[in-house]
């Protein structure tokens, strides 16, 4: 993988506004990566204790959160009761979370992180800054830049969790300083 | 505190690339500041493990990140030798983070949080879009909008770590869900 460049900018291929937010999620995304880079199935699976979420689970809340997201703005519509009953899991982890994702490979992980992505660029591309900052209609406290914004913002927030299992996974060393 | 509102798009009083960060700012902020609310001083200082920062120090390292850029981007310089001695602690953590951030009260991390942020505002409020897509003169890698993006997510990073850490401080329950 490319190190993600250091800075926010328009991007050729998207509108200004959009080239600047395909930037962070695209920052966000390498440091996720980065963060699972080498992980076995094993260490996916992990559970540091009784209520955590192992790093493969949050790999796949990761990933629903972001389909979920591509459903209420490019397709303007709440999640369907099967996508819900598909997805719920995943986005609420848990004790349900714990029990059934599981088994994963990274390999697995990765996959569905690059289709999930490849689709939200692919559709980003396609709209401009003036659709970017409408109301999501599903949720129309919400606007559309906040909604992206957020699926950068969760991830992030759960990459730092994951940095912190990872450095406390049976045989890897702890990293004394920031994580 | 209001909840932060759920748009990011241009507000009056900044130009609108600059709006939008700071929208991003503010939110962060707020959920940071929703994470330790009512944290008393034993558990700002409590300490998961042995290699764990306590929430006091990580709200501390937010403080001076921030204070950190601002001196990049508002100053065009590196850190001076005196301000790097004052906060390389709280940049770096671990064995002296966890030996000298300590007996600090919510009171006094929310005072410096606010001070920071308040200077932030007030310089990002001087300057404009042009301003924010400029080079980072003392790391010419990093444009200031990718810094100051960057100051967003490194407190959103150790935000979900504080999430994490603060469902299991004695006698707090853990929320079974995502955190």
């Amino acid at each position: 993988m490319h190190p993600s460049p250091l800075r926010i900018e328009p991007i050729p291929g998207y509108t200004p506004a959009i080239g600047r937010l395909v930037g962070m999620l695209t920052y966000a995304r390498s440091t996720t990566l980065a963060a699972v880079e080498g992980l076995t199935l094993a260490e996916l699976d992990h559970l540091h204790d009784a209520q955590s979420n192992s790093i493969g689970a949050l790999l796949a809340h990761i990933v629903v959160v972001e389909r979920s997201y591509q459903v209420m703005t490019f397709e303007d519509r709440p999640l369907s009761p099967d996508e819900h009953a598909q997805w719920s899991t995943a986005l609420k982890l848990g004790t349900e979370g714990r029990r059934t994702l599981r088994g994963r490979s990274l390999d697995h992980y990765l996959d569905e992180l690059r289709s999930v992505r490849h689709l939200t660029l692919e559709s980003l591309a396609a709209r401009d800054d003036a659709w970017l900052e409408r109301s999501v209609s599903p949720a129309p406290r919400l606007n559309v830049h906040w909604a992206w914004f957020h699926v950068a913002e969760d991830e992030i927030n759960h990459r730092g969790q994951i940095r912190w299992l990872r450095t406390r996974l049976p045989g890897r060393r702890v990293d004394d300083q920031v994580t």
